[in-house]
């Protein structure tokens, strides 16, 4: 009933995560970092993998000398940033212009600036000359073989000031060769009838159109799509929505509206559910965590809190969903909180593998549940410690050890292995074992002296590792003499776990949530005691 | 020349944040958080707030006794949701909706089911049943003397299934008295041209509409925005887009795009210009952060890193930015990093107040934030740091006092005034201090040592108070053996200032970023010292 376009015969998905991205507050990339992050790019299936400004940036141009020998794409192919040349030189002198071509890919995408103010008060130059620069750039860039995109930067401010103008540009960069003119709302100040209305108009020049969106309205995604709907047959855009300001259009987003929304074959299926995957597995590089309320991807994405919804998904899943999140490699999550009631909490143990058919039990752990988070625990996201809390109640739960006392001190002078020195004390299958250890900060002495206490009777705990833990001042406004939470997340080599503590202060918050994390680690490589 | 709407005679912005918002993973609101968060959005200037669910959850039957009596609306009018009354009772007999009645506000918001499917499925009633239910309890309302709000849950889905079915919902509902029906994308899974398309259809039964959206597309904004240029006068979302799954529209967003693009009297201007600080505001009361590439209100939404757009700026700041930040009270901000070259780092310290005209301490200063940053530092959200750095650069940095020794011991066992004991040595104008601080945790006991070693010399330092750490492991892969960061607030009464540690652990990293925190403070309040 409502409009589906047709699927272009052709269309690119043009990742610019690795250039524009990078541009976000907070994020810094290494060659190895883009390296890695490209192999991602290529899994995801994007047509075209932006990998930095050679020239302009020294890490840009390792990375391209990296990719030469190093990279190897199923998919994509890699493409290097560029500018018009300068005013006044010819493209085969400039130096840039060689840096770009000594980058050594086959396709080039060159900004062009088409908002004439910015030609005159931030490229200091003539209208006349900035087309000149666009015409020779791309026309020597074509002659050396390349293939060649042109960013028409400010297009869209540009074209509501000065209209003409912004057109020659595009025609300007079609006749000289360019494979297609990308239209960037580089302040992204656009609405989307505004960008189909623009674009619309502007396909009137003839040639194929990009497009380019920033997320300062909230509508790059939607911006992207009404450009869509108008025509570009080329969508630029980052993973996980990195960017300057407010972020590029999110990339993924954009393929699952058009793969999933439009039936279009963007895509292949089976890429597609890596999206999930490949979302996090970038965020694990860039050190910024996917947002939990990310459209398609984030941890959120398909959680389930009220009570209300709760009940009817057990009626029937698709009731409460837009698509199948198994479509693009997420899972359907039921939220154990205060403000669930029974039904999450059984939902949750069955997803869990356990059977809390038991409506009494059921009942009496939601308030046990209800009552720690009232202290300022949160399982919303320490699954492990709520799994914990479940076996207690089902009787299956096994301590494992007992704690006896724990202190741990930290100076600025380093002992024999660190600055810090813990000594635990456990009972252990009846034994008394006492054991130090010392490392580099008292989390990392406790997990040291914690493991030796344990690994005797245990070896298996050998394969544990801590490999993330974040700390929260629950009670602000109180300074350092507050409630603090602390969740920690282990790995072995099959899962990850996350477990959470809670304490007045850090210390005391990590030890509990430390403690859990290998009574659950044991708990799950137990053969006789998993669920 | 791109179109704008007309301003409709009377428009609703109808705020949902302690009802839908409230539904978001991770997010609890005590009546008293409702409060304080209703008391922001009136300041914010909306049309009506949804205070939550009375009789349904006991949190919300507690908020609207409290708001009786303690909540003084300047400009907001408080509304109750409800649900249309349970199938085979009448309006009159059924407890919710009594409950709704009592919780004694004018408006009251009802949520009836406009998906034929749910209806069956869920509701486990007939059509014709639920027509009568929601007939029988928006006639009963109005009787009451309240005024009705009907929330047409699952609607677009719902006309795309059974066209007719969901138009006679809307007939219904607007029949019996609704003032406006709420056409409410429940599962999120709309575009813009599709709810466009809808919206335009659904006005031909007459009555006035509104919309509901949710982030499930990347759309949530952009489908609110489509239904107002297709004619709706009512819109709702939450304030920092919260909400189940990934959220509902942003309400500070889709305010400031109708007000600041389409040049609608939304707000007033004076209340636009609260939008950044009420938004943080809130995010302090939610414990959830706004996020940094949040449109308008996000710590980076008005932030340029690029060396490319910071020369720019210089020449016209207006030239890289959509609208004047200050319009919604944030602020444009040069970002330090290892991407910058000396142009934001001169830009940085002209807003910091410092002039770092010579070009040569600019470029040493350039060094070594960029060598500090490869070390794990980040200046980008750690102002006061980096100004240290620029005191000491332009030689008007002053240490106050120097740092001897310290240690800091944890254990389970509590001491006189908590768990942690810390021994602090400094040298201060002279003098050696050895000051003992005892507290909750290793860094409230550093943080009081240190303190007590500088009150005797600085009575200003009794003013300074820690109010939120933040710690994150750098290279993670590596269990507790890793490079840690941690940032530190403090305030005062006049300001608040953020300062980074790097180290090996999280008392070494919490240490530096202490010291720099007392060193700033102190640099600040000492009048013959400060910028």
């Amino acid at each position: 009933m409502t409009g589906t376009p047709a699927f272009p015969g052709t269309f690119h998905v043009y990742d610019t995560t690795l250039r524009d991205g990078a541009q976000q507050e907070g994020l810094r990339l290494t060659v190895s970092d883009k390296l890695k992050i490209a192999r991602m790019l290529d899994h995801l299936g994007v047509t075209f993998i932006e990998g930095g400004w050679p020239g302009a940036n020294p890490n840009d141009t390792a990375f391209f000398e990296a990719a030469r020998s190093e990279l190897k794409l199923r998919n994509a192919t890699l493409t290097a940033f560029g500018a018009t040349r300068h005013a006044g030189t010819l493209a085969g002198e400039d130096p840039l212009i060689q840096a770009l071509v000594d980058a050594g890919t086959d396709v080039v995408c060159i900004v062009a600036k088409a908002h004439d103010v910015h030609v005159e008060r931030a490229l200091h130059t003539s209208l006349n000359e900035n087309l000149e620069m666009i015409n020779d750039t791309v026309s020597y860039l074509t002659r050396r073989g390349k293939r060649v995109f042109v960013d028409a930067e400010h297009y869209f401010d540009g074209y509501q000031h000065n209209r003409g103008y912004a057109l020659d540009v595009v025609r300007t960069a079609a006749e000289a060769g360019a494979e297609a003119v990308v239209l960037c709302d580089t302040n992204g100040g656009m609405l989307p009838t505004w960008v189909a209305q623009i674009v619309q108009e502007t396909l009137e020049v003839g040639g194929d159109l990009g497009i380019h969106c920033h997320n300062d309205t909230g509508c790059a995604v939607a911006n992207t799509i009404a450009a869509v709907e108008a025509g570009v047959m080329h969508v630029q855009g980052t993973v996980n929505g990195h960017g300057e300001r407010t972020g590029n259009a999110d990339l993924i987003t954009v393929i699952a509206d058009l793969q999933l929304k439009f039936g279009w074959p963007v895509v292949t299926d089976v890429d597609l559910a890596e999206a999930t995957h490949i979302a996090h597995g970038i965020a694990d590089i860039t050190n910024v965590p996917v947002g939990g309320r990310q459209p398609y991807v984030g941890q959120s994405a398909f959680a389930h809190k009220a009570g209300l919804h709760a009940s009817a998904i057990k009626v029937d899943p698709t009731l409460y969903q837009h698509i199948d999140p198994s479509l693009v490699g997420n899972n359907i999550r039921m939220l154990v909180s205060d403000m669930s009631g029974s039904a999450n909490i059984q939902l949750k143990a069955a997803e869990l593998g356990y059977d809390l058919a038991d409506r009494e039990l059921a009942a009496r752990l939601t308030d046990k549940v209800k009552a720690r988070e009232a202290e300022g625990y949160s399982f919303e996201s320490a699954d492990a410690s709520f799994e914990l809390l479940l076996r207690d109640a089902l009787g299956v739960g096994e301590p494992f050890f007992k704690v006896l006392t724990w202190r741990v001190f930290t100076s600025d002078q380093d002992g024999f292995e660190g600055d810090s020195e813990a000594v635990v004390r456990l009972e252990v299958k009846g034994d008394l074992e006492a054991l130090v250890g010392e490392g580099h900060g008292p989390l990392n002495a406790l997990d040291l002296a914690l493991h030796r206490a344990l690994v005797h009777a245990y070896p298996v705990v050998d394969g544990f590792e801590l490999t993330d833990y974040r700390v929260r001042i629950l009670d602000q406004g109180h300074g350092t003499d507050t409630i603090v939470r602390t969740l920690i997340d282990f790995s072995d080599n099959e899962r990850t776990w996350t477990t959470v503590g809670v304490g007045t202060n850090v210390i005391e918050a990590s030890w509990e949530a430390l403690v859990d994390a290998y009574r659950w680690g044991l708990a799950k490589t137990s053969t006789t005691l998993s669920a």
